[in-house]
This record gives C-alpha cells, sequence and structure tokens, in this order.
C-alpha cells in the first residue's frame, strides 16, 4: 500500500493521446522521451505529487523531487501543470469528487455517499477525500488543503442541507466519510474489505441519513 | 495546532514526584539537570516521541533527535523508556483509551462514545484515536500501529457486540469515532468546536448506537 493509493483523489480523465495531426512535441536533447512519459506521465506526476505533499511540508517539496519520482523531467511537470502552487491546487481539488459524491436527491444521499465512497475507492484504488487527514496536526502552507475541504466538500454540503444546524451536521456527515475512509484503509485485509457495497450502505447509511434529514 | 496535539492518547499518569525518602537519582557530568526534567519531562517526551513516530518513518526517528525535541538529555529517555521499539510501544498504546471508551453498557455505549471521545479530546488537548489514521499509506515498521489498533480497540470491541457481522460492525464503529477526532480537528474553528458534547453526542451516537445494536 503506498500513499498515492490511499490519498487519490478522483482524477479527471488523461489528456487524450494526440493524434497524428498532432505532430510530435519539441524535444530537447536530454529531455527524458516525450513518446515514453505520453501516456503514463501524467498520471505518474499526479501520483508523485500527491505522495510528496502528503508527507513533506510544502516549502520542501520540489517540482525535481516529484519528477524523480514519477520518472519524468522536470520541464515536463512545468509544462503540463505549471508552478508547484498550481499542481499543489491540481491534487488539492475535492471538486470532482464533491460532484460524484453529491449528485443524489436529499432522501437518497446517505445511501448514494457510502456507495460513491466505496466504488471510487475500488475503481480507483485511492479514497476520494481522505487524503485530507494527512493535513491535519500540520501549521505549514497544507492548511491550504484543509480550506479547500471545508469549501468543497462540508460548506456546500451544508448549503444543501434543511433544517437546523446545517453547519454542524455537514461537518458531522463529512467525519462518518472520512472514518469510512480511514475504517476501510486501516483493516485492511478486513471484513470491510470483503463486505459488497451494499452491505457496507445498509449498516453505514442510516447514520448519515440521520444527519442529512437532521431530524 | 501541532501534531503532538492531533495525536496524544490518553497517558497514564505521570510519574509521582519522589518524596524526599527517594533522594535524588544519580547525575554523570554532562547530563541535562534531573531537576528541571523531573516536572515535565516524560510528558515532553512522550509528546516528542508521538510526533516523531508521527511525521517520520520508524527507521529515521533517533532517541537523539526526541531527545533535543523534548529538551531533555537522551540517557534520560533510555532510563525511562529503555530502547526505541520500547518507546514506541509506549506512545503506541490504545489500550488506556479503550478502557475508558468502552467503559458503558451496550445499551448506552453509541452516546458514551462521543461524549468520552470529546471530553478527551478536550481536556487532553488529543485525540485518543485519531494517531493511526497517520500510519495509513505506510510500509514500514508504523504497520505496528495499525496492527496494535486492531488488537486493542477493533477485535475487542468485536468480542463485545451481540449479533451478526460482529467483525464488520467494529470497524465501522471504529470509523465513526475516528471519523469524529478527524472531522472535529478538520474544521478548527468550526460548529463542532463550538457545539456542547451533549448536542455533538445527540446527533453522531444514534448512527454508533445502530451498528452497536446490530439491528
Amino acid at each position: 500500500m503506498t500513499v498515492a493509493d490511499e490519498t487519490g483523489a478522483a482524477e479527471p480523465p488523461a489528456v487524450p493521446h494526440p493524434g497524428p495531426a498532432a505532430g510530435p512535441p519539441e524535444r530537447r536533447p536530454g529531455e527524458a522521451d516525450p513518446a515514453a512519459e505520453q501516456g503514463t506521465g501524467r498520471d505518474a506526476i499526479l501520483r508523485a505529487a500527491r505522495r510528496a505533499f502528503a508527507l513533506r511540508p510544502y516549502a520542501d517539496v520540489t517540482m525535481r523531487g516529484i519528477a524523480a519520482d514519477a520518472g519524468v523531467s522536470p520541464s515536463l511537470i512545468v509544462k503540463r501543470f505549471g508552478s508547484k502552487e498550481h499542481l499543489f491546487n491540481t491534487v488539492a481539488d475535492f471538486g470532482p469528487a464533491a460532484d460524484e459524491l453529491f449528485a443524489a436527491e436529499p432522501a437518497g444521499l446517505g445511501r448514494h455517499l457510502v456507495l460513491t465512497t466505496v466504488r471510487m475507492r475500488r475503481e480507483q484504488r485511492g479514497d476520494p477525500l481522505l487524503r485530507v487527514v494527512f493535513s491535519l496536526g500540520n501549521e505549514d502552507e497544507r492548511t491550504l488543503l484543509r480550506e479547500r475541504f471545508r469549501h468543497q466538500v462540508t460548506e456546500r454540503l451544508a448549503a444543501s442541507l434543511p433544517g437546523p444546524d446545517a453547519e454542524l451536521r455537514a461537518e458531522l456527515i463529512a467525519g462518518q466519510l472520512l472514518g469510512l475512509g480511514a475504517t476501510l484503509s486501516l483493516h485492511r485485509p478486513g471484513a470491510g474489505d470483503r463486505a459488497t457495497p451494499e452491505r457496507l450502505a445498509d449498516l453505514y447509511a442510516p447514520g448519515l441519513q440521520r444527519l442529512i434529514d437532521g431530524d
């Protein structure tokens, strides 16, 4: 198990392979072979970036280090992602995961949240939200990750909840989702690992739904 | 907020201050002043050890580094805690926290779990269980932390649960507790921060209790 596996968020689809009309990109002497990087480079960079930002203070993360970990040239990262800040913002984006998680009517949202979390974990070998827990306890720029989580996940959810104490209930719903991911990662192999998504939803969704309904 | 704040487990009481009959401990030239270390040394060492084991691979943690962080001499750590392995096992002990968390009859356990988690967080400035999430995604000796969590928390809980799927339900209960700690740490300041323990229990305990009851 690697940090990348644990912390992978939902990713937008990889950049499509360019057709023959696109022509080969310009290549400088000493650069890594673009043809070799084309297929896997983007995913490898994102994985390496998540690992780097999860394990080290923001200030200690270097594009060179990410490039070495990803097996690509530093210039390829700059070309595809721009600055370190931009790369951080790319891997710290909970928006696509939130789009999938919250795509259900309130009456069925609890079950949808469990099924979507489990599906994303199993299909993408990464949890959509769990990455944020690695930022707990750090004073450095990784507070950006927490801010973004609050904005993209908790506040968005709170705005959609009817009833009293929406902010508090949204925090607790987010907590149950983080807890589901944490326990599935922690107990591996384990009973949660072997359970069907439907069985997990039967057990775990009612508590979520109660917080969603707020009564 | 520091990692130590986040990850502090319940600690046994500090070693009592020795009375006059105990006599002063032997002191070698160049050692830190034992009188200065007496009151705060043990807690400082435990905090530094938790921080070190949470942030670095086990193999990279040194007694010298922990000593420097704690502001004590390396020899004091060896005298009080023995080897690095022993120190790790001390800070990785979820037993005292589990004793407090599980000290309730099944019918009221959900509420007791929430109230105890919130009380331990507020009184001790640390979460009783959350530390284990920092071990996720690591291949190194910190797997010991996960093994201990499974044994001291999840398996102990599973053994006490009536009804079917006790192992799975215990994993999900542990998940909800980890999620509660994670969300309270993440949203700080936040609504969960400001809520009374009783209000948090009103909202969060029913989902836990349903998993405890298993029906």
